[in-house]
């Protein structure tokens, strides 16, 4: 059945709760006095269904249904889940929560977005104070999975598992926050570091973009997979925890923070951190989880390559640099139309692995496409062109697998054209590792125009260059496996 | 000319620091005392060698010349670079600089990896302090891109300048930092966080893997790619940054970490970070700025959805929750064999889409990929039959590419069995958005022995099960487009 999540205050934290719910299932009831709250809301929804279905590799549940009822009582009733982000003050948070609740069911649960005030202090004055937890998100909420749960001793242990089990099947990663402490845990954390960022900006030690840099390009990336103490753990290497603890604590007296009040590192703190790593990840092996660790920066770091930003910037920076003596050619004049041309020349990424070993089938095509790009790029049909409207979008390919590759092995791709005229270009690729061929493939493209997203003529500077390569190509031995279907006796 | 670098400390850093520059073709000497660095670092470069090489798109320069010349003077004479990456004691490190330099050029840079020390504290004494300056690496070196450049009055700037054109000519986001602090500018802020994460553990209210997820499903994530005050320029909308410290500054005052010392947030400090984060970020609208963050992190989830870490373990459970709702069998015996097997009920990711603004050319093999990949788990080749050491590899393939298909839209695979005997499973899929015609696919596989990597004969229950398949599906009308070379006329 169908369950109902009411959404009250939508602001960007709001929003993006309706989002997260709607786009999971649910049905979602929504209330914001403020007149501009709907289309805000909408807006947020948009950008949600661009990124949130697509996030997994399993479609959600159909999309619920999004209703404004106009009425706080009309949008809490009956609803499973009662969901609260307005502003931080208190007294506004229970004077809502008493109309909230006296129209929502006494076995929903009233969830609070709030990142500083504790249980304790939202259920004060409530006639009800079992049912109001704290569930804080994180923002963009429709996309990062984390929420900290946080409940009093008024609060009955099932309905803190119940709430737990509900944000898990929206996809979320309940934390269950073992006190009630002012900002919980995670804002804890962000708060330090706002306050050393802000002591290095007034102090003239940084500028905002240069802490940025300092966070993104360094230990942002280790702990968007792993976190602060398993990093730690990997440094302080086969010795693990403890030894880390011996090497580093000592900075803990030094003036490495403008930040004061340090705690400690006494025996029973050195021991209660060594015991909590060993059980957090004391199952891997030194080794595995540098292995893991380097696995998941490959992944992350190609992924910000792809959008080029952040670290992304850097390796697109390396690869323009590293370009010129890779052996392919970047310009149309640097090309010999005797001989096939080299369009690719790199190695396998550590993130194309499969569970067989090897170079996973998809990335055999994303080394063709990838070539196929340079090809259209030599013969004019670059960044400039595409932004004037006119592209080439493959409609047909044939792929051989011949051979299997690993991580870190070169690549490169030897290109011929086979005709390029009218509305076609038809390329050949063979793949090769050192001297090894790994794979062919056969492609036919169309020009197309952006715009109508139809085939148009080759315009004369692309089917002139085109020509040149086609004949040039012509005059080289038949390529094996050429014209081939599936399942063709070779 | 081939570049020469001295590595002075074969450590975690020191190794990190000899494969970053090797492996971008730089011919690099090793100095370490301890019998075991070499081994050690041969671990290293061997990890390094998996990943570094295919971070990027194009290949790096060939790799340089490792070698261990047992003495000081001989490592370092000629180098271009010396690398101090030797344990963090002050006098330590002093008395070494004075043998390097006694050795090493006049006109190279000794540079050291110290975490804590100014380069003012590293000059002292020397003889040529001018040449001495901090390049400050993150673990692992060979992947990371920051390196904090520390410089004195007593540096010459042009040395400085040399310095981070170098770093950056090995792949590095040099970050010059203005001023000498300890622990220079990224350091700082993790130690902030280390204290309060060491408070959270001292009161019992977090465990070390509970700060860890705090970190990995929430912040972590964003921080990976815009770091703090882009974030939370964002949190600000369109208010932008000065309203977001008016927002968030009285926060400063509440105990919202156990650490103190906090700066005022006057005027003058909220003109300085609204106008540093204007110039950082200015240029780009809060709807552009967001929507740069969701596609980044639509793409850091994914690549951690692949290797199952951290975030990537949420995406994970939840595929296999909204599996049993999607249409996709999950048992053989839940399969029609009249009717073609529904493989794949998805969406498209964000990270897909390329510059032509639609699902990119690999992704469609992807998808068949993965349609082929449910196929051989509902015939009885899953997880388990493929760690007892048999698979299908695909050899070939045919792709027609019939329509585009944006971010979000849902995707669907419908998959028939051609064939399944003696060593060979033959596939036909059907990729639809909606009722909409995509693309088709036809692929042979071969049944392999993971051991020899050679073709080996199906066993009984892939043969039983793929015949009944392939005869129910030979009595569906032939599907369009089978048995098609590229070019062939429809």
């Amino acid at each position: 059945m169908t369950r109902t999540a009411a959404i009250i205050g939508a602001g960007v934290i709001g929003a993006g709760w309706a989002a997260r719910f709607l786009l999971n299932g649910w049905n979602v009831r929504v209330f914001d006095p403020d007149p501009d709250a709907r289309s805000r809301l909408m807006q947020v929804l948009e950008a949600a269904r661009l990124a949130l279905p697509g996030l997994g590799d399993v479609a959600l549940p159909p999309e619920g249904e999004l209703t404004f009822p106009g009425l706080i009582s009309e949008t809490v009733r009956g609803a499973d889940w009662v969901q609260e982000s307005v502003p931080e003050r208190i007294e506004l948070k229970q004077k809502i929560y008493q109309a909230l609740q006296s129209s929502m069911e006494e076995g929903a649960i009233l969830a609070s977005s709030t990142s500083g005030f504790t249980p304790s202090e939202l259920q004060a004055g409530s006639p009800r104070p079992g049912q109001i937890l704290v569930a804080h998100p994180f923002n963009p909420v429709y996309l990062l999975p984390l929420v900290e749960v946080v409940a009093s001793d008024r609060t009955a242990p099932e309905d803190v598992t119940r709430a737990c089990e509900l944000l898990t099947s929206i996809g979320m990663s309940p934390l269950k926050v073992r006190a009630e402490v002012p900002a919980h845990i995670a804002d804890r954390l962000l708060e330090a570091v706002w306050r050393e960022a802000l002591w290095l900006v007034k102090d003239g030690v940084a500028t905002t973009g240069e802490i940025d840099d300092a966070i993104r390009m360094g230990f942002g990336l280790r702990w968007a997979q792993m976190g602060l103490f398993e990093t730690y753990r990997i440094a302080g290497g086969e010795g693990g925890m403890a030894h880390f603890l011996h090497q580093f604590g000592p900075a803990l007296d030094w003036p490495w923070s403008r930040l004061t009040d340090v705690p400690e590192m006494d025996d029973d703190l050195v021991i209660r951190i060594a015991e909590q790593s060993d059980a957090q990840s004391g199952t891997r092996s030194i080794a595995e989880l540098e292995a893991q660790r380097d696995r998941n920066l490959v992944g992350i770091l190609r992924a910000l390559g792809y959008t080029g930003n952040g670290a992304g910037a850097v390796l697109q920076t390396a690869d323009t640099r590293n370009l010129a003596a890779s052996g392919v050619p970047q310009r149309f004049e640097d090309i010999d139309p005797a001989a096939p041309v080299r369009t690719i020349h790199r190695a396998v990424p550590l993130d194309w692995i499969d569970y067989n070993g090897h170079m996973t089938e998809a990335r055999y095509l994303h080394v063709f496409g990838d070539a196929t790009d340079r090809m259209m790029i030599l013969v004019g049909c670059d960044r400039d062109y595409v932004a004037a409207g006119q592209s080439f979008f493959t409609v047909e390919t044939h792929i051989r697998h011949i051979d299997e590759v690993r991580a870190g092995a070169p690549l490169t791709v030897e290109t011929r054209v086979l005709e390029g005229q009218g509305k076609k270009m038809h390329l050949w690729h063979e793949l090769y590792s050192g001297d090894r061929l790994l794979a062919t493939a056969e492609h036919m493209l169309l020009h197309v125009d952006l715009v109508t997203r139809r085939s148009s003529p080759l315009t004369p500077l692309l089917a002139d260059r085109l020509a040149v390569l086609a004949d040039g190509h012509a005059a080289l031995p038949r390529p094996e496996g050429l014209a081939r279907a599936v399942g063709d006796r070779p």
